[in-house]
């Protein structure tokens, strides 16, 4: 479907003249998120201000049967906010208010647009907690969390983003709003449309409003590193420190790899790596009590001496924390920065990390690509960067996705599966056969047309033959 | 549709003729749960032992368009598993296997119709903890648990059942067998079916294993009991004791009826409640430390003593402690001894619980009945006991559901919702509406068509005019 100029006027009475763009320029910056070097823009580019435009652009759209692809902060790391249909490109950037920090029920109403660091910190100064911080936390909006169900760091201890969704305001297709459940804890009500919508991925409906719970605020944590000379050890450890009774807030993996090109790519980090290091593990804990942390701290230590390791790091400033978070969240753009890459979100039961780093590196042989591993290890989410270096576009082109594969049929058989918190978007989405059987597939696709009948939202994700 | 004996032949077939039951005592027993006095029997029962027989008896069921209601302990308070339409009552009971305790990746992969305290006993001799308890753990299953997303009493620090549930295998109305996820602590991968099925109630497939996380045993804890002379004091101090940064691994408020008749009710508990003394908060901290629980206990003193109390008592002894939880759990079994009565599951966002338990006062009054309130006062979740005492039955069958809408209306008008861990059910379908649209009614039923398009499926349940 074309947008007309007749569709264009239409757009441009329901949010204004100045809020509809069609020129080349704002279509391509619409057109790209953070997914490798994909550009896929929009035929035209609206940015509505409140939910009775977007029901109006929506039921226009439906009428029309034109694509309208919902554009968060395009951080994106599975290509779901790209227009690969052209259509209308639904930029949500107006929708950027914190709506009500609720202290009394320890909850907060927030528009999608928001940046989570902004809603982490704009809780933390009334004393509460949003726990789940992705990486891109200083530029990824809460909607889009929403949307790819995003993860972080912390999800080990406090959950993913779903965890806090407690109900959404959502613009279905035909333009009709409805709120998907309540602002309680609990809810044994009708089927669970808030958990269907999270991680829909702008499929099944456009999310206006978002309210979540919150925790009281954490004041205290202890943060180490410690080197591994082996990093099948450094996965092993990682199931002991839960069979230790610890949960720790934080518990990331880094192959040497990762960690060497992250010191290069950021200046001032003071972090000596010995020679025959594989992996670090990144190990925080969390409390309101720094004497029982320092106990924690000191079981885990007793966990990880059982392996081999270099001497461990403990981060002893609010400085050097800093430091070496800011190292672990520029991982992804250093990679980005040394070569061509593709990243995928692998996750399996923590336990089977050791085999998947194993599999991914045996695979990786056969096919001739090298990868950089790190991630999340204490929910076993594994991300694994694919390096091009000095591959031909020839193998990257053919060889490399029987690698991915092979990868997640790997994962499969470790009973894991395809992402852990990027989503499917369009880059993974002809894998999702490997996950899923014919049936099941079916079934997701007959929900989406519960929702969307015509298939106007986000036209191309997902689903392998869409 | 009846059963016809070629039916009954071929049900005989699948799972052995010892297994199929039309006599009237064992259909009337498989024909009530907890519900009021409800008795709505099977035409047939049959107990499966297998995936393969329960795939079988839903091809059959579906050809012929047969009815079929999943029963489980049938220790549910909202008619869930009434055979309302007749047709095969489906008994999971040979569903009773603990499959694995996977110590390394601390997951446990059980069968429906294991006893959720059998469950949470078996973790716990292997170091690992199962949080939700519901007040029927001793008797209800765990399948149960899963379709109406049961609660308890630790639900306020830890969650429901549906934040424990990894990962379910599922036998659709078609026969076709499918798992809803991967055994993964994180999944961005399609849509969450696994959240989907979680409190459907038995409508949207048949559950015959399911893949729960585990957490690592926790191993103190410190149990208050604190009497309130005003009971909206004691739902104010709850959201209070929160914002002082405490997260209570139980929250549980009793109004004073409910504590006189629990304690009537059971031998041997030495609990005296003065004179004047409305309501009771039982309050309960855990954690591996216990000098941090002392600290935690006197913050929690010192929020409550800003309220009209009584003195606080201290479970000192595990007999205590056990005396104490038996009493709560008994509320309900005390309630039924004394009269007949509704019991309604309100919930709202924690802090207009004074606003929700004067409202269900003002409206007992307006229509002739007492009730006696109590409940996971920390997630907002208010059991509400309507008692007919001396009501005349014409006034309980009229006036009762006119105040129970009443209640929900006021529920909803504080952002909560009809039901917080019970399910909707049999009994509180005529109430969907005033929480729930035309449209979004309309999109539930929508998915339970993709599931279900014969409707077989526990029909009668959820939706108000099915």
């Amino acid at each position: 479907m074309q947008i007309t100029p007749e569709i264009l006027q239409k757009l441009q009475q329901i949010v204004g003249e100045t809020f509809v763009f069609t020129d080349q320029e704002t279509r391509n910056h619409y057109g790209h998120d953070e997914t490798e070097d994909y550009v896929f823009p929009p035929s035209v580019v609206v940015k509505p201000v409140n939910v009775i435009e977007i029901s109006e652009i929506l039921k226009l759209a439906n009428q029309y049967k034109i694509p309208v692809t919902a554009i968060g902060a395009r951080t994106g790391l599975s290509g779901g906010a790209l227009s690969i249909r052209q259509g209308i490109g639904l930029s949500m950037e107006r929708f950027n208010k914190i709506l009500e920090i609720d202290e009394k029920n320890l909850q907060v109403t927030v528009e999608p647009a928001v940046i989570t660091q902004v809603l982490r910190e704009s809780v933390a100064e009334k004393g509460l907690f949003y726990p789940p911080d992705p990486s891109s936390q200083g530029s990824c909006w809460i909607g889009g969390n929403v949307a790819e169900n995003a993860g972080g760091a912390r999800a080990v201890k406090y959950g993913v983003t779903k965890d806090y969704v407690l109900n959404l305001e959502v613009v279905l297709p035909n333009g009709e709003i409805i709120w998907t459940g309540a602002n309680t804890l609990k809810n044994s009500t009708g089927y669970n449309l808030t958990q269907l919508m999270v991680g829909s991925e702008g499929t099944l409906g456009i999310i206006t409003k978002i309210v979540m719970k919150l925790l009281p605020k954490v004041n205290h944590n202890v943060l180490m590193l410690v080197p591994f000379y082996n990093a099948t050890q450094a996965c092993e450890a990682v199931s002991a420190i839960f069979r230790a009774g610890i949960i720790p807030s934080a518990l990331e993996f880094m192959e040497r790899d990762a960690i060497d090109w992250a010191l290069k790519f950021i200046d001032g980090l003071n972090v000596q790596v010995s020679d025959g290091i594989q992996a670090h593990l990144l190990i925080e804990v969390d409390g309101n009590y720094p004497e029982i942390l320092m106990q924690e701290a000191e079981k885990i230590m007793t966990v990880v001496e059982q392996f081999q390791i270099d001497e461990i790091l403990f981060a002893d400033t609010e400085d050097q924390k800093n430091a070496i978070w800011k190292m672990r969240r520029n991982i992804a753009e250093a990679v980005k920065a040394n070569s061509i890459y593709k990243e995928e979100d692998t996750v399996v039961p923590r336990y089977e990390l050791p085999k998947l780093l194993q599999g991914i590196k045996r695979i990786g042989n056969k096919y001739g690509f090298k990868s950089v591993c790190y991630g999340h290890a204490g929910d076993g989410n594994l991300h694994v960067n694919i390096i091009k270096a000095n591959m031909t576009d020839e193998n990257w082109k053919t060889e490399v996705p029987k690698g991915i594969r092979e990868i997640f049929e790997l994962t499969v058989s470790l009973k894991g599966t395809l992402s852990g918190e990027h989503g499917i978007g369009f880059v993974q989405k002809n894998y999702m056969d490997i996950a899923f059987s014919e049936v099941h597939l079916e079934l997701m696709k007959r929900i989406k047309f519960v929702f969307d009948p015509n298939g106007i939202l986000n036209p191309g994700k997902i689903f392998p033959d869409c």
